[in-house]
């Protein structure tokens, strides 16, 4: 299945997409959250449209799509966990997973516009592969991840490469600031997707490619990643890993290109669809 | 007014301290949580108060106290705050403030048992003044700070050194495991307490003191960390800042001391009540 969800920023409806067409869920009565996964939502939403296939109702084209999962509880999130990525950034290669978070307010829609922080002068793009947890994880087996996800979503983790490395602390000060997290268009459960370890993903700005990697080239695989961060922290259903970028972020530049307003992001990954984020000023609302 | 709930973890109910007895107020209908503080809840619940003066329901001693507050969508931390601790952990002074994130799966109640993580040897004590978000809060300007500001709350911010300095990677790693987030016994309003610059902060680990502090020696006052952390993240009412320890934690000592299952931990602030932690091995449930 491919979950969605649409509707108005902080309102958003549920909804699935079947053939490339988006149509509502909204009469299953749950938002794709916490509870949703903890409930075993995924086989409801297997049942609901199994028994309402002929009457699923399309979604206009013109409604927004937000991120297709609710706000969870955390964005943890793995860095420096391509080869080539930790060589641009003249980081070593880490030899267990480098963990920080995001701020869960940063999430966003796959569309929506990414805005530049007031005095940020180094904001930069990270395409990745995320990870939707499925239920309560806590010190997991690696040979049992699998069991504990509950899909895959394509996530662009913006950063603000001044906030991360120069503003004295964690690199969480970079990585949380609103509109930071779009995430989507969709949330494929494990049973879309092919080899989960062999898919391409890139980046564009303004429509150059800017990162062209693959899943292949992860020094720490998903299985693994769930396992190791349930040694630290619970993980709730619902939360999200993002599983680190590939080479050719700006920072990575030399000299270092920072995203302007009027840039244009579109990031995709092999099942997982693509998302267009332009960039814009902060302007006080 | 002092805000408590208490019952079964996960499952707790409402109540106020009142001159050191602790009431219902389960009948408000709002758990102390983010959409709680959002609505305007400390007004309500004043006005609950008054309605209801003669007739709230004591709360029986033996309730178990949970978290004053309902998980919220981050407990952010402000690391190195007091010039002594700085000096203890052979840390430089912070020309700004260090952020992290505790994972919220971390929070528990005043009385809870803490749980040394699986692996781990460096399990260490802080005992913090955190500041509850009444307000969302986004670029905030210092002098406004108080505005956003529902109240204050004893946080010890357990933290696995192992975990935080030497696995590679952010301090996040050691900082949000299970149990390590005992919040309590009450939330205080800020009428309730005096010059919030001048609290003496203390921690005993089996009756010996370890800490003792003041919170007249934070490097960073309070309306400054919550203009700062704004300026990096949108606060959400009942997020949490935890703004940091003074010297005397068990990484401190030379050698360092950390703790073992059946240390006691006692901490406690000027008006915000003492709490007590009895240590524990990890257990599989």
């Amino acid at each position: 299945m491919k979950l969605i969800r649409y509707g108005a920023a902080g309102h958003e409806k549920t909804g699935v997409q079947i053939d490339g067409v988006n149509y509502s869920t909204a009469g299953l009565g749950s938002d794709y959250n916490e509870q949703f996964f903890e409930a075993g939502g995924l086989e409801s939403l297997t049942a609901y449209l199994k028994d309402n296939q002929d009457k699923l109702e399309k979604i206009d084209d013109s409604e927004r799509l937000g991120s297709p999962i609710a706000r969870p509880s955390k964005i943890v999130c793995i860095g420096l966990n391509y080869a080539d990525h930790a060589h641009e950034t003249n980081a070593p290669l880490p030899p267990e997973p480098v963990i920080f978070f995001k701020s869960t307010t940063s999430l966003i829609g796959p569309y929506d516009k990414v805005v530049i922080p007031k005095n940020s002068v180094k904001t930069d793009w990270e395409v990745e592969l995320a990870v939707v947890i499925g239920k309560k994880a806590s010190y997991v087996e690696e040979a049992e991840a699998a069991d504990y996800i509950a899909g895959y979503v394509l996530h662009n983790d913006v950063s603000e490469r001044e906030f991360q490395l120069e503003r004295n602390g964690t690199w969480d000060k970079g990585k949380g600031c609103d509109t930071f997290a779009p995430m989507g268009p969709f949330l494929a459960t494990p049973d879309e997707l092919g080899d989960i370890n062999n898919l391409n993903l890139w980046l564009k700005v303004n429509g150059e490619t800017m990162q062209n990697g693959s899943t292949s080239n992860l020094i720490f695989n998903i299985p693994f990643l769930v396992s190791y961060v349930s040694q630290f922290m619970t993980l709730l259903p619902g939360d999200v890993i993002s599983t680190g970028t590939p080479a050719g972020v700006g920072l990575g530049f030399k000299p270092p290109v920072y995203l302007k307003p009027g840039d244009v992001m579109e990031l995709g990954i092999d099942g997982l669809g693509s998302s267009r984020q332009e960039v814009v000023a902060y302007e006080k609302n």
